[in-house]
C-alpha cells in the first residue's frame, strides 16, 4: 500500500517499493485541496511505475477549512529555502497524515497488505508535525489494536517512510536512479490556471532547490 | 465534538456532553453505510439535542469493500445476544473508527476544541477491535503528536468515551434520565424498504434487550 499524492516524494516512494519487488496498490485522497493537478500526476505516476492497482478516494476536507490548500487563505511565499520549516505554515492541512493512513490502513487490511508507505519527510519539509518519526510510530503501534486482521489474525502492520531522513536533492537522485519520471510529478501549491508551477511557494522552492543541489535539470515549467 | 452516528449510542453520549453544559459539534460520516437511514436520523438527533452545529462527510468506504455494512456481504442473523461478541462479525467496517477519530480530530483542530467524544462501548458490543479502551488510548496520544494544535499550541486532544463500560441496558436509562428521543434514533444494520427494523441483526437484537433489560419501551418498529 503506497500512498500516492502525485509530488515528487511519494512517486521516489512508489519506486523503492517496486524495487523490492513488491506488488504495490496506490491510493490517492482527493481533500479537494487547491493543487488539483496532483490527482492526474498521481494517475500518471502509478501507470508509469507499474502500480498493481490505483484508487482515488474522496475526502472533502474543504468543509472542515482551516488550511491555505483548502480554504480561501492565501498560500505563503517564503523568501528562501531556509525560512521555511521555522513554524508550521498555513499550508498544514489539519490532521491530514491521519487522515491519509486511517484510509490506507482501512484499504490495506480489506487486501491483506502489511506494509503502509508513505512519502513522509522530517528534513527538507515544512515542518509538519505529521511526518516526524514519532508520529508515524504512534500510527503504527494503532494500527496494531485497530482492525480485526491485527487482533484476530495476528497482522502486524508496517508504516514504511523510506524517505524520512533524506534531503530533497538525495531523494530527487533516488528516484532518479529507481526510473522515476519528474516530469510526470507535481509539487505546486498554487499553480497557475495553464498548470505551469508557480515557482514561489514552499513546494516549489523546495522542489527547484533540490534538483540544483542534485545537479538533476528540473522538468517543471515555473511562472516566475 | 461528538461523533454522532444516528443511533442510540452517540445519541446518549451527545446527551451526555450536553449535560456537562458543553457545546457540541457533531460530526456524522457517510461512509456508504447500507443502512443509510442512520444518517437522517443523526440529523434529526443533533437538532433535537441542540448541537452547536452538525456536518456530514462524505467518505466512500465501498470502494474497498470488506464489509457486510458496505459490501454486498450479507448482514450476519445471530440466534440471540450471547451468541454476538464471540467472534468479530462481518458487520466490522476495516479501520472504521481510525477513519471516523481522524476526521474528528480535523474538525476538532480547526474549530480548537480539545474533547473528541464517541459512542464506543466494550460491553454489550459487537466485538469490534476498535471500540476497546486500548484502542481510544492510543488514538489519543496519536492525536497529541499529530496536530499543529497540539505540537505548536500545546492543546491537549482528548478521546472522551463515557459510555464505554455501559450495558446497552444501562445506556438507555442513562440517555433516558438526560431526554434523549430514543424514537428519533436507528439502530438496524438492514432495515426494510419501508424503515422497518429487521429485527434479527446483531444491532437490533443488542437494542432490543437493551429495552427491556431497562424496562423501557422500545420505540422501535421491527418486521419480524
Amino acid at each position: 500500500m503506497v500512498l500516492l499524492s502525485g509530488g515528487l516524494d511519494s512517486a521516489t516512494v512508489l519506486a523503492i517499493a517496486r524495487a523490492e519487488g513488491l506488488d504495490c496498490y496506490a491510493l490517492t485522497v482527493d481533500y479537494g485541496q487547491r493543487h488539483h493537478a496532483e490527482l492526474a500526476a498521481a494517475r500518471r505516476t502509478a501507470l508509469y511505475l507499474g502500480a498493481a492497482a490505483h484508487r482515488v478516494i474522496d475526502v472533502d476536507l474543504r468543509s472542515f477549512g482551516g488550511s491555505a490548500l483548502t480554504d480561501s487563505i492565501p498560500v505563503p511565499h517564503p523568501d528562501s529555502a531556509e525560512d521555511i520549516g521555522r513554524s508550521i505554515p498555513s499550508t498544514y492541512v489539519p490532521a491530514r497524515n491521519t487522515i491519509l493512513l486511517s484510509l490506507a490502513l482501512a484499504w490495506a487490511e480489506v487486501l491483506e497488505v502489511n506494509d503502509i508507505y508513505i512519502g513522509a519527510n522530517a528534513r527538507d519539509y515544512s515542518g509538519y508535525p505529521d511526518c516526524r518519526p514519532e508520529y508515524l510510530e504512534a500510527f503504527e503501534k494503532l494500527a496494531r489494536l485497530a482492525t480485526k486482521a491485527s487482533v484476530e489474525g495476528g497482522r502486524e502492520f508496517r508504516v514504511r517512510a523510506p524517505i524520512i531522513d533524506l534531503t530533497k536533492a538525495e531523494t530527487i537522485s533516488k528516484g532518479m536512479e529507481l526510473g522515476v519520471n519528474f516530469g510526470l510529478t507535481h509539487s505546486c501549491y498554487d499553480p497557475a490556471p495553464d498548470g505551469r508551477a508557480c515557482g514561489i511557494c514552499d513546494a516549489c522552492i523546495l522542489r527547484r532547490q533540490g534538483f540544483q543541489q542534485a545537479g538533476i535539470d528540473d522538468p517543471t515549467e515555473y511562472v516566475g
